[in-house]
C-alpha cells in the first residue's frame, strides 16, 4: 500500500485564481499523485492549468479553515511553476502532471516535483494536530457516515485535544465541532437504540 | 493548555552513554518542559548530564522500537551541549535544563534551546504514523488501562494504518501490535459481558 501524506493543495484555475483544498496527496517514488474527487475545483483546474503546489503544513487551522468556509489564507507565487505557496507551511514541493489516469470517481494525476524547498523545521508530531485531521476527514464525510459513528469518533479525539492542544489546535477543533453540531441541527435526531427505545 | 509535542528524548548517562526515550515535551515560551516520570534513566541522566537532545522526528518505527526493546538507533554528537542526536531525525533542538520543578511523580525540567537545526522537510501529516503513536501510548500504558479499552482503540486506529501507511509505518504498527498481545497472552482472559455471559 502506497503513504498518503494529508497536505495542503494549491491549484490555478483559467483565470490565474488559486484554489486551496486540504487533499491526501499518494507518495509514487520521488513524485505524487493527486486524486481529487469529481466533481471539485482542484480537478477542474488540473485540467486547466496542470501544476499544483503540495503546502506541508502543520497549521492545522488551515485544514479546519478551508473545511468550514475559510479559504483565505496568505499565499505568494511559486517559483518553478504557475502556482501559489502558502505562506507559513513548514515546507513545499512544485509540481508538474506528468501523466492523468482517467477513472470514474477518482482520476490520478501523476506528478513529478519540479523545485521543493524548506522553510521551518518540523517540531514533532502533536495527538492534538492528529485529532483534528481526523475529525476534518468526519467532517468532510457527514453524508456518508453514520451519526453514531461520528459522534463517538469525536469523543474518542476529543482526549487528544484536551491534553495536547496549543490555541491554534484547540481553535480548529471548535470550528470542525460547530460544523459537525450545526449539521445535524438540521438533521433529524437518531432513534435510540436498544429494547427501551420508544 | 500548553501544547505537547512527541519527540524523541536522548540523554547521557554518568559513563556519558545515550539514553533513548519516546517523550512528549511541554512547550513553554521558546524552551520546552522535559517532565520524566520516577522512576526513570531520563530522569536519573538529567540530575547528573543537565542536558538533553530532543530529535523530531517522523520515523515512528523509531518510537515503536524503543518500546519494544530495540533501542539501538544511528547517533552522532550534539554540536553545542554534552550529547547525541538521533540520525535520520528531521530536526533537533539541543537543550540545556535551566531549572527543575520537583515533584512526586514527574518532576519538571525546565530546558532552553542551546540550539537547533533542520535536516529534512516535513513531508505533510500521515494518518498512519498518528496511529502509530496512538498506539505506541498504549503500549506503555498496558498495565493501567482497561484491556477492552485498549482493544478497541486498537481496532479504531489500525483503519488509519492500513488506508495510509508506507513500509515503516505497517513494520512499526506490527510491532506495537505484537507487543500488546504477547501482554495478553500472559494475562487471564477478559469475562465477556452482558446476559448471555458464563
Amino acid at each position: 500500500m502506497p503513504m498518503i501524506r494529508e497536505c495542503i493543495v494549491t491549484t490555478l484555475n483559467g483565470e490565474g485564481r488559486t484554489h486551496i483544498a486540504p487533499l491526501g496527496l499518494i507518495q509514487e517514488g520521488d513524485g505524487w499523485i493527486i486524486a481529487p474527487f469529481r466533481p471539485s475545483a482542484t480537478l477542474d483546474n488540473l485540467r486547466i492549468t496542470p501544476f499544483a503546489v503540495a503546502n506541508f503544513t502543520d497549521d492545522v487551522l488551515v485544514f479546519a479553515g478551508c473545511l468550514t468556509g475559510n479559504k483565505d489564507w496568505p499565499l505568494r507565487s511559486a517559483t518553478h511553476v504557475p502556482g501559489t505557496v502558502l505562506e507559513g507551511a513548514l515546507a513545499h514541493a512544485e509540481l508538474e502532471v506528468a501523466s492523468v489516469e482517467e477513472d470514474d470517481q477518482r482520476p490520478r494525476f501523476h506528478c513529478r516535483v519540479v523545485y521543493e524547498a524548506s522553510h521551518a523545521p518540523f517540531k514533532g508530531f502533536n495527538r492534538a494536530q492528529a485529532a483534528v485531521i481526523e475529525a476534518a476527514i468526519l467532517a468532510s464525510r457527514l453524508h456518508m457516515l453514520p451519526r453514531e459513528k461520528i459522534e463517538q469518533e469525536l469523543a474518542y479525539l476529543q482526549i487528544a485535544v484536551e491534553k495536547t492542544a496549543g490555541p491554534r489546535e484547540h481553535e480548529a477543533w471548535r470550528l470542525l465541532v460547530e460544523k459537525i453540531e450545526d449539521h445535524y441541527k438540521h438533521a433529524p435526531p437518531t432513534q435510540p437504540e436498544g429494547p427501551e427505545g420508544p
